[in-house]
């Protein structure tokens, strides 16, 4: 019997288009005879060590279809990263001893960098148990940091989300100044790098235009021009509305967001830029504020998604399969900028070893001088990458989410005791 | 010279659809030849006061249908309450005095309970002032706590935000849940009732949906029955998604929110209910945990407003000028449900008297009996406000939104010095 069974499996912080991807796998996988069924891992990759395949041929084409406009992981997905080889051989054996028992003979791995990093060494890893897997990557990470790829898929809608999100509340701060808010934060994600909340500064399209100031991970954090800054701002447009990635810090490294605040049990509060920013503003400037921190709800907001996000997904989907069906083995499939206006794109190819584990900064050339605004070829990369509106259907007012059957494959193996 | 010009002006807080009440007063009072020009309070109130009128005849029918799809106040608002007649009569008269000035023979306060107080009072003081004017209130409010109206404009849409987002962020917690985030948190506003907290329940539409509690206002806080429900919700879904509004609070009126937590700079933390939430969760059962606070985005969220509320939110604009040109006075209208499944309403109207300062608080039996969820009543009367959607036209990727000129009206007295 061959083993043309394929293992998807989704991997790391979510997105609102890791299943538009998902999407693309299946749905190409299907139209294809070269493939048999495509098991789904229950939680990524963690669904193979124990065994646990969603089987998607039970799923209809039209849930199959839905889940192109389903935000977060339809089949479940986790942070566990396989450690090396020498470190973890038996999760290595366990996974290969999975595909062997359920016929699969390619792995499509949906993450970012540490993903691919997996997703290499089982390529490798099969070939010495002589049960060679096809292994492909689909790049996803909301937080662009993945080499050579010109942007992940995920990154467009968050940055779509948070760009409509500070230009809706920064028309409601201007509404309120004269008498009450003049001071808004919003913190985005973005631990290591600035590309979300750079994204953000897209709103801005005139003098004047929210959002004011950008506080990005790439600068340190200079307290008297920040404040300078603001001041400014509410002098003269009357407020000041702030963008501010979770990855801020000072000179020394010291996150923002960790540099003091106690929670009411005493312990250090986690999170939580915005909120401080927002406090250094009042005790050192008395402006009254308000903040938010989007959270899940940023990366998850298939409601605005970009829709070249979405195409580019599914995409990045339909070409793993692709390439597999083609011989490939050990790459991921790219997003290649052909121009950026009017924007083209096509999709190019990666090995995986030059992926994993190398994280894309965002260029210094996309901060303006003094740190607080995004670069004229800053807005041309980001520009087109929130094009477009891709709207999920709605019913009695809420967006309607692929519900899946979830149909486990029946176990073949003794219970994995690994974890 | 007749007294035909109209003064607008827009109060409190402001909404994803305030502005829509803003067009329909505008485009209606341009068809109707007893009306002269509408102008707008700059700052609201305020703009009345410091003699700062916006001329809307300035502004292309383009711009001011683009009011429609607008959020937050297009000529501003403010914070702003009238006292007595008694205790700042100077107020009122000045009022009066612009009035006069500027032929205004038309108020159209466009607010709360607070703004209908004040109207009232205007129409009974230009009575005394031998200036009458016609004060007619149009609501606003997304609270949705005022009285009579079955429901407030402003508020469907911040229904519609959160019950999209925590379905939306339910779905990745699901996602994230076996290896890492089992609880995720998000605060929502109302302060003194649970009306925006109660909508959020229309997201969870099978057993096991997000949201899988909420914690209301009307509801004293029960920590060891909150954390009982948590532990439940993580043992039979595998996580628990919570929605909280600010005003969440202990029985003895403390809200959670002023619970003790102390910003980096030694005080008492303002508002961010759910980040204590979270830390108590983990505190107490150890389960990783997110949260995520809207603040101003949940209201200004245009993006994803209620085709309902847009609709009903021009309704009322509209039927303020009608009221005016139909002699009535110191009234305002108000949505009457007909119906709920299918859902119909039309145009009532209520006196300002009645609606002055009373709010309208939500009732018991719209929350389950454990405190945590909403009932099928609850259910009934909150679906129909999310119903449709109603987008905003985009460009770059962006929602446009109208940009006004505020041309301001030459002024004709000396300056208000009052405040």
């Amino acid at each position: 019997m061959s083993n043309n069974n394929v293992f998807y499996a989704q991997s790391g912080g979510v997105t609102a288009v890791i299943n538009a991807s998902a999407c693309g796998v299946i749905e190409t996988a299907r139209q294809l005879p070269a493939f048999g069924k495509v098991y789904a891992g229950r939680n990524g990759i963690i669904g193979a060590l124990r065994e646990e395949l969603i089987d998607t041929s039970h799923e209809s084409s039209a849930t199959i279809a839905a889940l192109r406009h389903t935000p977060a992981g339809a089949f479940g997905s986790c942070r566990y990263k396989l450690k090396s080889v020498e470190q973890n051989r038996a999760e290595y054996e366990r996974l290969i001893d999975v595909f062997r028992a359920h016929n699969i003979g390619y792995f499509f791995y949906n993450g970012g960098g540490d993903s691919q990093d997996t997703a290499n060494k089982v390529a490798q890893f099969s070939q010495q148990m002589h049960f060679p897997i096809t292994c492909i990557g689909i790049p996803k990470t909301v937080d662009n940091d993945l080499p050579i790829t010109d942007c992940c898929p995920g990154f467009g809608s968050v940055a779509k989300y948070v760009a409509v999100s500070i230009r809706e509340a920064g028309l409601d701060v201007a509404s309120m100044a004269e008498s009450s808010t003049k001071v808004f934060v919003m913190e985005v994600m973005g631990r290591h790098a600035g590309w979300i909340a750079g994204a953000a500064g897209l709103a801005a399209e005139q003098e004047g235009d929210a959002p004011h100031l950008i506080v990005f991970p790439e600068i340190a954090f200079d307290k008297a021009s920040f404040l300078a800054k603001v001041h400014e701002s509410v002098s003269r447009y009357g407020y000041c509305a702030i963008v501010v990635s979770e990855g801020a810090h000072y000179a020394d490294g010291t996150f923002l967001a960790d540099a003091g605040g106690k929670d009411a049990f005493g312990h250090t509060q986690l999170g939580g830029v915005a909120p401080f920013l927002a406090a250094m503003i009042k005790q050192e400037l008395g402006y009254k504020y308000h903040w938010a921190v989007s959270d899940y709800l940023q990366r998850a907001a298939r409601h605005i998604a970009s829709a070249t996000d979405v195409a580019q997904a599914y995409a990045m989907g339909k070409a793993a399969v692709e390439f597999a069906l083609a011989g490939k083995n050990a790459v991921m499939p790219t997003i290649v900028r052909e121009s950026s206006s009017p924007y083209r794109w096509s999709v190019g190819e990666a090995r995986l070893s030059d992926v994993a584990n190398v994280e894309k900064k965002m260029p210094r050339d996309f901060i303006t001088e003094d740190g607080f605004g995004i670069t004229a070829k800053a807005r041309e990369y980001f520009a087109p990458l929130i094009q477009g509106e891709d709207y999920p259907p709605y019913r009695n007012g809420l967006p309607q989410y692929a519900r899946l059957q979830h149909v486990l494959v029946p176990r073949k193996l003794p219970a994995w005791t690994g974890k």
